[in-house]
């Protein structure tokens, strides 16, 4: 009878897994590794034709979509944060351990690498193109920016600092926005929102250094880079490389909570009824809270 | 046992503000502070790159989204007003008192005037880039363009008087079509709506003043900019300032009675059986509508 | 006890028409006014700026949400037709009748007239800059276009005859396709549907003509544009004004009746049970048509 | 009392299909029609214009809007394929049997062809226009790009048949999570989120050949091509043609399965209860895979 079965059930039945932890890191890795694979070309086709082809609303327009995507198809098992940045947000919210933030940070960034690999495969004749056999790291024929940010000679590492916290910082801010209940923003319109939202954040945050907002979205590439480019890729501006590895987890504890503290938590939940006894609604609360936090803490985000 | 509340229900729990004002007002604060945080960074990527990196699609994306997120943010405590025009409409229709208006419009022009602030830090090198050490009001080197509206010689103040009733006119005369139950748009699509109609109004009403339309929007980052290019800020083009404060005032109402005389009262409810008897329709609309009139003004709008 | 109920209940009660007709009348012409008034400044921010402010991909996001939300207004009491070959279309479908057709017409163009003189008092001081107190039909100082269509002298008046047909045939088809139930698009989203539907017209249908694609939207302005550069815009390439108020008759029932013949009533009913006796169907179907007849031939279309 | 049918039931009453295959190759035929008279109006907009009113994002917006309404009209016939290659992956996916698959691709290609004449008709003034009555393949005056892919000579044959295996891999890959159910996008918003998706494809995969990623839409109107430029439509570029009707197919199976592999299969089914016992999930799962199996088989994919 299993003849009948349609050909994805029958891989799924011999080939799923049911540990929640390896089935997460292998959907953040996929993830991630889509999201650069398509990320990079889209920021490829901005830099090789010369911002002819790809102008900048199509930089913010296609990876908009392409956090829509790639969220959508991850969001059922790992919860689809596809950046480590918010992955830190998700322990701070109780909602990840530490050691699965490291092996999230890890599988990201493995990703992000694969994707800038494959990417650079894709548009292979086209760098050829640019600038022939030479690779230049920046300038009139510098293409290292089609990988991760190399910031201006006018941006100080100071105010670099401060962009990435500012950026992650709006990217946590409104993610809590959107997927806090008491907002009644349903489900099937979380992915579709945090398109637009980068849509927006590309269009007030990208002047200093095109809005990485995410460690693994500008470490991977790097490193890919480092191999064609050479270490110059680390050194730049004055070692240049740690900050939108490092100053994105502050702006994202910075920006989620921020939410939670000037609107979030005084939001009346809807849900109590004002004739109901207070102690009561606390305890269903802590009830739960109680069971939420054990199904979390098992790894089963979705 | 409360050790196993989330943290946000632990931060809840300490520090959730029970006075329905206190809460709206921090939220409009918050909330416009947000939106010219971003929304000014927005003019910055436009005006600082010689409209190279943002065009004009750009800001009106931008923006447009910026609204649809600090709406979607503020919309269950204060309403997510963020204008004082829109909260003045608000006093027209019954739901928002004379005292709490002016409440909101200070908050509101405080959290201008510090998202302005802020927006200056991120790209303070890129100013120095555009100007050096200079600050000029308009001109090939003007950039106080970034913080607020300064008309071309050739629009004159009547015109741009006209100009911010027709805008603000716009964008009420639809926020009421929008929030109008009876047009049956769904609670979780009005923020995204919002963004839509932004973008509509960028791409038509644009060119005079580029459409400040919200007194708080104009006056608090302009207020910021006093500080930077002087009290030319406010006598520019014959004491130009006041009118993006004063004529959305009307706009607003105009626009928002607009709709309901022409359109939005001749709509036949939906929920009215014709069979029922005419006397009770009315006593339950008078009910139902006292009951609202008692929460709204008691400062609890969601 | 009256003196709780919301302002707008008030006028509501006082103000609120009872007949269908004026009540539709009234809408479609507040409808096509704003339309236009919204539309023509987004096309005179394209043109006397020199196609600098705004361009292309901004009028076609303009015009379509312009569309989305003109729509949503005026959808519950008119249907929202807001164009003379919608309305034709309409009648053919037997969803509106002939005289009312010809009294929404006129509405229409009476309203889309009065758009036109608002949108150039709005910009009245941009046409003085874009040619001092000339007023010129077409060329480089020509500013006409932002009223209604003139085709360039490549274009035969043959090609913009087909052109009509083919852009309002598109927009009609597909109109067929949202609002058909078995398609299965709520309410809720046709308007936001119709946006993108006219982005997508703009894309493709706009090199010969410009897509007026509505009577109303090129004779209303028409008329208007009249009383500035006299009568060649009516002359003008061979009196081409008759064609895109004529043309688009043909295309709207072309494009709407193909959707059904070639998709439409191919669709199996989904509420019919494959259980249910063939006989049972059929007169139910009848019953449930007769009732929507009798209903939309009263004039009352929402 | 049929008088009192409406005009569509009428006609529905006496010209409805009943045989679902001739039903679904109709609409095929007709969605893919429409979608190449629409999209190559878009590309000649751009090139014929020489990129000055559609840029890149026109193409992108007007292409992806362009998919979301030909598959809106199709999806309850047909399945809204539209490309010989999303009917590959739905044959692996047990969705559509081999001899349809095959009546399928040859109604599209048809389509196509049909699509690109009517095209051809709309705008033929202005190809008359941009070369006079010379037809020129490619360069400054080369108009042939109108009609089908034809890469520069930087661009290798192995590097295009890897850009449309990666291409049309994107869309079927990310095609699989849209319609998966267990990711809770419900079918309102397919038709949308599929030209979201393409808007994310053309900004990402397009500088190589622009993204035909689809058998029909690259050989349908070939073959019209064929007529006007004549032979060298074939043999350019040493016989390019095949590729991007070839590689697609290789695309869209390792796209969509890669989902499954990746993904899919381990998302855990939200309607399979712990409590239930395993023997009884199984036996229900293939019920209703048959159940299904048997309605696909028979051409019903509605």
């Amino acid at each position: 009878m299993s003849v009948e079965l349609s050909p994805v059930d029958r891989l799924k039945q011999s080939a799923a897994i049911r540990n929640p932890l390896v089935r997460n890191l292998l959907s953040e890795f996929f993830g991630t590794f889509m999201l650069l694979f398509i990320g990079l070309t889209i920021v490829m086709q901005f830099i090789l034709t010369h911002e002819k082809l790809n102008t900048w609303i199509n930089i913010n327009m296609g990876w908009g979509f392409a956090i829509t995507f790639c969220v959508m198809m991850t969001s059922q098992t790992s919860g689809g944060h596809l950046n480590p940045a918010v992955s830190f947000l998700m322990v701070t919210l109780g909602k990840l351990s530490v050691p699965h933030f490291f092996l999230y940070s890890i599988v990201q960034t493995a990703g992000a690498f694969i994707g800038a690999f494959l990417s650079y495969l894709v548009y292979y004749d086209q760098f050829q193109k640019f600038s022939g056999d030479r690779r230049v790291l920046v300038g009139a024929l510098g293409s290292a920016g089609c990988f991760c940010s190399f910031p201006g000679t006018h941006v100080s590492n100071l105010t670099a600092f401060f962009d990435q916290v500012a950026g992650t910082g709006l990217l946590c801010l409104f993610l809590c926005v959107i997927v806090d209940k008491r907002n009644k923003i349903p489900d099937m319109l979380h992915p579709i929102c945090f398109g637009l939202l980068l849509i927006m954040i590309g269009c007030s945050m990208g002047m200093n250094l095109g809005y990485p907002i995410n460690p693994a979205r500008d470490l991977g590439p790097r490193l890919f880079a480092y191999f064609i480019y050479g270490k110059e890729v680390f050194t730049y501006h004055n070692n240049y490389f740690w900050i939108p590895v490092v100053a994105p987890f502050f702006g994202a504890v910075l920006g989620g909570w921020s939410y939670h503290l000037f609107v979030g938590i005084h939001i009346e939940d809807p849900d109590i009824d004002e004739e109901r006894p207070v102690q009561r609604m606390i305890e269903d609360g802590e009830k739960s809270d109680r069971a939420e936090h054990k199904r979390l803490i098992k790894g089963d985000n979705h």
